[in-house]
C-alpha cells in the first residue's frame, strides 16, 4: 500500500501542491485513502506532504490505524480538522491538494476557515482514481477470488428450483452461499428481478413472487478484503417464448463481440459502441438505457467507464464489467455480465458464469 | 414522505434561500433526499422551489423514480448537472440553498461554474438531518421490528457453541438470521472481537478463532426497510475471571444509569456525563473512549449525538443507542448497548437482549 504513497510524495510537483489530503469520513468514505495508506477504519485523514505521511484518526480506530497503516505517523484525536490544520501550518504549506470528489462542500469550508493563508487546490478525481485502475497481482488475485466465489455460489444456486419463491428469498439464499465459498459478504444489494421489474436495470430483489415463465435477471457480487466482483446472468423459468429468446440473443451477441473486441489500446467508448451498435442492429437499441461497463476493484463502480462518454484507453491490467442489456417496461429484462482483466494479450474473463440463457425450474 | 418535502417549501423563505438543492451518488448518496422523496436508487438530484418539486435520475432508475417519488415532476437525463442548472434558471433562484455535508467539492464547484449568478448557499447538516430525528410512528414500528429481528437473531446465535469457531463464521451465522428473521441484510459490518480484539471499539470480525476464557464482544444490527437497528452484547467463553466480571459490571452499571436517567429535555451531554462518570468512579474512566450513543434510522449513525461534546436536548420521538464500554489493549473489551426509543413518558428499549456478562460454550 505505501507504494501508492511513494508515488504521490513524486506527484506533489506535477500536481502543482505542496501537500495532499485525503478525508476519509462514515457519509464520505474516501477509498483511495484506504489504498494509499492501507488503513480500513471508516474515519481518518492523511497528510502527505514532500517529506512526511501523517493519519489521523480517533479513539476507535488508533490500535487499528497503527497496526494497518504502516509509514504514517499517526495521529488520535478527537478534533480531527483542527489537529490537521495544525499540522499543514506547521508543515508550511501554501498550496493543499484536496481529493474534490471525495470531501463535502462542508469540509472544505470547515478547512479553508482554519487555514486562511493556504490554497485550496481541487485535484482530478481522474487522477486519484487512476492510481487504481491498474491492478497489481495482489488486487488481480483479491478480485478473481471473489469473482470465483460469486460465479460458484450462482451456480449452485441455479441448481435449486426458483419459481414460486420470492425474490428476496432467493437473493438471501445467494449470499449465505456467497460466505460459504469464503466472500466477506455480498458486495453490492443483490438483484433479482423477474417478470416485469426485470425492466428495472437496477431492481434490487423485492417481495415479488417468481412466476413460471419469466425472466429472471440476478447480478450478483460479493467482496474479499475489500476487492468486489460483479456478474449478472438472466434465467428463464421454464421454456423460454419466441421474444424472450430474441431479447437473449440480442443480449447475447452484443456481449461476446465486445469481449472478441478487447484490446490494450482500444478507446474505451469504441468497446461500448460495438454493442450498442449490435443492440441496435437487432431492433432493441432505445432499450439499451447505460453503459457497456465499468471498473470493477476497492470499489463497486470506478474507472474505466466504458460508455459512449467514457474517456481513454483500454489499458493492461484493469479489471472492468461488459454487461449489455434491454429493458421493457411492461415486459422484462435481459442483462448478461461478465468480469474481465485485461491482460496484454487479450481479455481474461474472471467471473465464470454462462452467459447463455439458462432455463429454471 | 412527501410530508417533509411539503416542510421544506416552508422552509426556504428561514433559510434564506429560494430553492433547496439535494443531490445523490452512489459515492455520497444523500439519506435526506430519500427522506424527502421516498426513491430509493443510488443516483438522483432533488430540487425544491417555493412551487415545485423536481426529482433528476438517470435511465437506470427512471421506472423506479416514478413509482417511488410521488409529487414529483421527474426528469430523466443523462447529464444531471446540465439539466438541474437549466432548471435552476428557469426557476429564477438566486440563492439555492446546498446540503453542504452531502454534496462533494467537485459537485458545487462545477454547478457553480454553470450558475455564475446563483449564490450556492450552505444549509447546516443539523437543520436537514434534524428533519429525521423524531421519527413517525411507521418509522419507530420498522426500527423496532429490525432490532426484534436482531435480537432474536443474537439470542439464537448464542444458544450454540462459540469457542473453537472463527469470529468471521460466527458474523456470517448472525447474518444468516437475521435474514431467517425476515430482514433485508446486514446494516453494518457485524463485530465479533474475541479476546485482545476486544479493546478495538470497531473490531470487525476477523480470521482469529474463538479461544476458551475470552471476553466476546458482537456488535450488529440488521435493516428493514431500509431502517437500521443497533445491539452489543458481552460473552464470555467459559467461566468469567474476576477481572473479567468486573470490567462487565462497570460498563453494565454505567449502561443502566443513563437509561434510568433518560427524560425528554434533558441535555445530550447529561447522558453521556452520567454514564461517564459512573465509569470513572469504577476506574477505568480512561478506557471509554468513544461516545455513549448515536441516533439510528435512516443512517446507522444520525443525531443526536450521546457524547461530550452533544449539542441539543432529548426529544421525544428519538431512536438512540447507549452503548458504554471499556477497552483495554493486550486485555480485551466490554461493551453493552441498547437501542431506545424516547417516550414522552420515558425511555422504552426497542432491543431485547440481555445485557448481563453471557455465559456461552
Amino acid at each position: 500500500m505505501i507504494l501508492s504513497a511513494v508515488t504521490l510524495h513524486g506527484s506533489l510537483r506535477r500536481l502543482g501542491v505542496d501537500a495532499l489530503l485525503f478525508n476519509s469520513s462514515e457519509i464520505l468514505p474516501s477509498v483511495n485513502l484506504r489504498h494509499v495508506t492501507g488503513f480500513t477504519g471508516s474515519d481518518g485523514a492523511v497528510l502527505i506532504t514532500a517529506k512526511e505521511r501523517h493519519l489521523f484518526t480517533d479513539g476507535r480506530y488508533g490500535i487499528q490505524a497503527r497496526n494497518e497503516a504502516r509509514g504514517f505517523r499517526l495521529h488520535v484525536v478527537r478534533r480531527r480538522l483542527d489537529a490537521l490544520a495544525r499540522t499543514v501550518k506547521a508543515a508550511g504549506v501554501s498550496r493543499l491538494g484536496i481529493e474534490a470528489s471525495r470531501v463535502s462542500h462542508e469540509f472544505t469550508t470547515n478547512l479553508a476557515r482554519r487555514l486562511p493563508d493556504v490554497r485550496l487546490v481541487s485535484v482530478p478525481k481522474s487522477f486519484l482514481d487512476g492510481l487504481r485502475v491498474r491492478k497489481t497481482p495482489e488486487e488481480k488475485a483479491r478480485i478473481e477470488r471473489a469473482a470465483r466465489c460469486a460465479s460458484d455460489a450462482c451456480g449452485s444456486l441455479l441448481e435449486r428450483r426458483l419459481t414460486g419463491r420470492v425474490e428476496k428469498d432467493v437473493a438471501a439464499e445467494l449470499e449465505t452461499l456467497f460466505r460459504r465459498c469464503g466472500a466477506d459478504g455480498p458486495g453490492f444489494e443483490t438483484i433479482v428481478a423477474s417478470g416485469e421489474r426485470g425492466a428495472l436495470p437496477h431492481g434490487a430483489a423485492s417481495d415479488k413472487v417468481i412466476n413460471v415463465g419469466e425472466l429472471v435477471v440476478v447480478d450478483y457480487g460479493c467482496v474479499i478484503d475489500g476487492y468486489h466482483s460483479d456478474e449478472t446472468v438472466t434465467c428463464v423459468t421454464g421454456a423460454p417464448t419466441s421474444e424472450q429468446r430474441k431479447m437473449h440473443q440480442a443480449v447475447y451477441t452484443a456481449h461476446m463481440r465486445a469481449i472478441e473486441a478487447l484490446r490494450v489500446g482500444m478507446r474505451v467508448r469504441d468497446v461500448d459502441r460495438i454493442a450498442r451498435n449490435s443492440i441496435a442492429a437487432a431492433g432493441y437499441g432505445k432499450y439499451f438505457v447505460h453503459g457497456l461497463g465499468h471498473g470493477v476493484g476497492l470499489e463497486i463502480h470506478e474507472p474505466p467507464s466504458l460508455s459512449p462518454l467514457g474517456k481513454g484507453l483500454v489499458e493492461e491490467g484493469m479489471v472492468f464489467t461488459i454487461e449489455p442489456g434491454i429493458y421493457i417496461e411492461g415486459f422484462g429484462g435481459v442483462r448478461l455480465e461478465s468480469l474481465v482483466y485485461m491482460d496484454r494479450t487479450g481479455p481474461e474473463l474472471l467471473s465464470r458464469m454462462s452467459k447463455d440463457l439458462i432455463v429454471v425450474e
